[in-house]
């Protein structure tokens, strides 16, 4: 297993087993950190005591921030903010998935260009902001390599694009404690970051060959025994597919799943996209040419059609052991009116992103198929 | 055809029709431009008539140098240099394929870090630089996103890490014009470029990801129609092996080659690489795990052996119409001794960047092979 460094866009990406050893030498003149991270992943992976290690030796105080939780409020991101300016804080050291990363991202913003997480929901835009290093605890979110950042206010579940890590470090060692239906959110969550990405309007040949990849990726490792190469595979495949995403945005899959979250803060997003997932795939399949290659390379069989592609993703979800509905969360036909709302409403500029009409109807045939 | 920006280390790559007219944003405050180009493909492409309307339009004055040659030397480096700081530009803009690119690397390297070309290939480092521009017009060299410049001083071809780009246009439109028998050329040195980076010592995930793409883009892009897609195809395999290249450096068979256009500056570094590259493929199949993979790519067939892999390059020459030999460029037995010291001399450096023991022997029956 091989170690590497990759720079792309602003991010100076160290990929492999204790990479986060490289965390030293952005510390130099530094002399406070905060650590954000959420109730507990960073603890038990082990990745915590070693980025303490790390900064003690370089003479680096810290305060530890710990209340991120998923699907992440703007509430917290200002939070973190005003504690960052309390205490003077050099530099934000992410430790954890999406949530804790996208929130550290808007919180590092809100420090050095003010406002508060809601205004740059709305558009307000933060051109400085505070280093950010991150040690990235998932497989699925792509966020240590891209731009974006999705927070929520209220029931409105928004992504902006916020900036880039200075460095990131994918340690495949700390996702070994990753509970196995996390594992499983989070690669359903690096497959439509690729799927979405090549599927989509700006999609183009850095993208197919990424996001074909990462699918090939994941036909490969799931389901496996998640020993640590394993693990180094998933997490390079959600690696690639954040650079997919960042790239060429999400778009239908992510929409509906962000209505869905932001109704009911505890549907995980990876599960929410593995939940409507396939039917998703149905309709997108008949419009975007790639999806025929990305499905074939998610499940090295020929796929001839929409329906086959809707199938063979059910059967992919099935392999790795998902069966979970709309309706295990409480969702019924009464609520397809409020996710219609948002999805055409807040959330309509995700259909900037795909070449063809998405229309009602589609959407409630997806609700419908996912309850 | 897609076009779209890529930003890979300090450059900022842009691809696709016409996506040199993004040159346009970086020449914002710039006074005076070197144009650095070849005798002719400039000209016949219609690349250098594009930029001279481009910074026309900004207001830009510029002069045209355009005394580079295949196999470029470190004298021409060195006038290049003088010519900048004569007319006091502010930045080069390189029109060409590899040599052009590669020599405004040292001259900009030259221009404000001092020296001569010579100093740099013994090891002196340049931390500053002029901006450069980089409009490449081959789909073989790489040079537009990797940090690599190679001069050759005397009889010597020795390979530096310089600098990056700050932007880069790969343009297909600008390719059309190049003759067939560098379009061969040009491909098999994209190979190589993925080939080497791919079966080194620094391999990695990434690396394999492009390097295997680029393979499967070759096989399928040639030998085709040289229509402008076909050419938007090689010229992508090409770019990405180009970021293989930077990440995994070349090794055995560009230092072989390196030693045999170092002796005779008339043998075009593709068309040597071609020339040496089956029974290279064979020797490096032994002892790299990726030579298979990448080799199944190039050909679509089942790869068992060192033997299989060399009858298999043999036959993709064979298909894009490649003949030549050692031979053809007046090499013979005579010269083998002498090929053999510099290698195991001066480009023994090579070496490091393997993981087997390359013998003498094995270079000796690679030169016999391809007489």
């Amino acid at each position: 297993m091989k170690s590497f460094r990759l720079k792309y866009e602003d991010t100076e990406l160290y990929f492999g087993c204790n990479s986060v050893k490289n965390l030293k030498k952005y510390m130099k003149g530094m002399e406070h950190a905060i650590i954000a991270t959420g109730s507990s992943s960073a603890r038990k992976s082990g990745a915590l005591e070693d980025v303490e290690n790390i900064i003690k030796e370089c003479g680096v105080k810290f305060e530890v921030f710990d209340k991120i939780r998923p699907n992440p409020t703007v509430e917290i991101a200002d939070k973190l903010a005003e504690m960052i300016l309390e205490k003077g804080s050099d530099c934000i050291i992410a430790i954890g998935g999406g949530s804790v990363i996208d929130t550290a991202k808007v919180s590092s913003i809100i420090a050095l260009s003010g406002g508060r997480a809601g205004d740059y929901l709305r558009g307000k835009r933060g051109k400085r902001y505070l280093p950010l290093f991150v040690v990235n605890l998932t497989h699925g979110t792509g966020s240590e390599v891209d731009r974006y950042a999705v927070l929520t206010e209220g029931r409105n579940k928004v992504g902006i694009s916020a900036r880039y890590p200075n460095a990131s470090f994918d340690d495949p060692r700390y996702l070994m404690s990753l509970p196995e239906r996390q594992a499983i959110y989070t690669s359903v969550d690096a497959f439509f970051h690729a799927y979405e990405a090549v599927t989509g309007k700006f999609t183009n040949p850095f993208i197919e060959t990424l996001s074909i990849e990462c699918a090939r990726l994941l036909r490969e490792n799931l389901p496996r025994n998640q020993d640590l190469e394993t693990k180094y595979n998933l997490l390079y495949a959600s690696m690639i597919a954040g650079i997919s995403l960042d790239m060429g945005p999400a778009h239908i899959v992510h929409a509906i799943e962000h209505a869905l979250s932001g109704m009911n803060h505890d549907l995980p997003h990876g599960c929410g996209l593995a939940i409507i997932g396939a039917r998703s795939i149905y309709w997108i399949h008949r419009y975007a040419k790639n999806s025929q290659r990305i499905m074939e390379a998610l499940t090295g069989k020929r796929i001839e059609s929409a329906s086959e592609a809707e199938k063979s993703f059910k059967e992919f979800l099935e392999k790795v052991g998902f069966d979970e509905r709309l309706s295990d969360y409480g969702f019924g036909r009464n609520d397809f009116k409020e996710v219609e709302n948002m999805v055409f409403g807040e959330l309509r500029y995700f259909f900037r992103r795909i070449g063809f009409n998405f229309e009602r109807e589609m959407l409630r045939d997806i609700l419908e198929n996912s309850l």
